[in-house]
Formats: structure tokens, sequence, C-alpha cells
């Protein structure tokens, strides 16, 4: 039995969705998900309360790899900042915790789910609770973009011939 | 007697400076310097190493505030994301001490620095050792300039009447 268990991340600044993802023989199930809400004024604190956060969700379910969204640079380099400021922290919580970290661009993560690039969060929702069985999920897209950015890992690795 | 213990950081994904200075009854001194060399070809693993080394210097020194350059984004998008994740790690390890952040432009910390916004960091680095009293500094520019952000803090703080 081959256990592969995937912490997804789709980083915010403000909100940092997660989902940890388990193959278990083959079969991808939900572990656990949610989403960090940051909301201190201050953004050095909203980037240590997601460092503390990732972190006791790290070391609670202790994933064996991570998969997190790129950032794009092309639209609001002030904003992409922002974003790259929190994605580093999500990168430092996996590595500080020796979890790899596998990137993927959004379209990447789209493409595998829907098999569109411009997909619709709604649409990556809807196909993500359908790969994992989950009925009538209650998720922010936050976190259903960070499901799918763990299915989408699962997919792409050399296990995808068991999906 | 007011002592104002300043953690200045100099954000990079490669080699982050550091330096703590210290202000003790108006007077700056230096307590330690250093830089953070992130060496491994993955980027995860660099801010992983960078978060658990700037934290242990946050622990070791505690330090009262820090002073975190702020990092540009107009020249090159994508370089610019790679300094912006740094730099968040860089804000998680302070604030997830406890450590108040302030950030500054590096054209502000020139200015107060040199007297002008576009000083070489050789110009930078020559008048820190002059402001701290240390004869024939053997620093990386990375560490002069984490330096600099520390004794800007200082000098634009309420304690600046001291310096």
């Amino acid at each position: 039995m081959t256990v592969n268990r995937v912490l997804g991340i789709d980083p915010g600044s403000r909100v940092m969705g997660w989902g940890i993802v388990e193959e278990i023989s083959g079969v991808a199930k939900l572990v656990d998900c949610g989403a960090i809400r940051a909301t201190d004024k201050d953004f050095a604190c909203r980037m240590g309360l997601i460092f503390k956060e990732l972190n006791a969700i790290v070391q609670l379910h202790k994933p064996t790899v991570a998969a997190v969204e790129n950032v794009f640079t092309a639209k609001n380099p002030a904003s992409a900042l922002k974003l790259g400021q929190a994605r580093g922290v999500a990168l430092a919580a996996c590595a500080a915790n020796d979890v790899k970290v596998f990137s993927y661009e959004p379209t990447k993560i789209k493409q595998t789910i829907v098999g569109g690039g411009r997909a619709a969060k709604e649409q990556v929702a809807f196909m993500v609770a359908q790969i994992l069985g989950v009925k009538k999920p209650n998720w922010a897209l936050d976190t259903s973009d960070a499901l799918a950015a763990a299915v989408c890992h699962l997919n792409t690795s050399r296990f995808a011939k068991y999906l």
C-alpha cells in the first residue's frame, strides 16, 4: 500500500487556502482542509500568523509533499509582491519541516482538474469535490483552489496512473 | 537607561543580510551581524533555511523591533517576486516571535545614512561603520545594507534626538 499525502496551498496575504489529500492504493481522499484568515492591519503580523498556522498544520498532518500555486506577476506588480511575500511564507513553513514543495502554474492546475486553463474557480471547486467524492462541500474558493493544487500534484506525479 | 535593540534585514533569496544594532543612552552600537547564505538549488529549501536561521537569530538576540528594506517592483517583476518571497519569510520570522516590523524604502535608508537616495552600497557601508564606530569592518554589502536599515530606524524613530 502506497500512501502519498499532499498538502495543497493557495497563497494569499489575507486568506491562505490549504487542503490535505491522501492517495491510498490509488484512490484520492480528502483528509482535512481549511483557510487561514489573517485579519491584522499590519502586513508582517499577517505573515507571522500564516507561518504559525501553516507550521501547525504541517506538523499535525505530516504531508509527504506540498503543491503550491505559482504567483502571476503580469497584471499588477504591487499585489503580486504581496502575494509573493505570502507565498514565501508558505514555502518556508513547508521546507522548514522538510516537506518538499512542488510549484504549479494556476493554468496547469485548472487544465488538470477541469480540462481548461481558464476555468472559473467554481468549476474547479465542483470538479475537486467530484474527484474527492465529497457531496455538498462548504469550502471557501481559496480552500478548493488549494485542494485542486494537491489533486493536480497527485495527477501529475508518478501516481497518476492510479487516479 | 533606554535600550532599543533593532534587527535590520536586507532581504534576498540567496543572501539575506542581517544586523543587530543597540542604542544605549543615545549611542548606537553594533551587537552582531552577518549574512545568511542559502545555496540550495531548490527555492523552497532556501526559504526554509532562511526562516530557520533568522528565527534562531531573533530568539538569540531578542530585538525589540525589526527594520526591513522594501522591495522594488518596477524593473524586473520576476526577480522582484523572488525577492518578495524572501521578504515574506523575513517578516514571518520576526512577527512569529512578536517582533514588530518597520518597512523602509531603500532610498529612504540611503538618504538617512549618506544624505542621498542614490548612494552606492560602498558609501552606505562606509557611513554605517563610521556611525557604529567600527574600524575596518569585514562586512558583505548585504550585511552593511541590513545594518543601514537598523540605523535608519533608530534615526527616524523617536530616539533620533539621541543619535
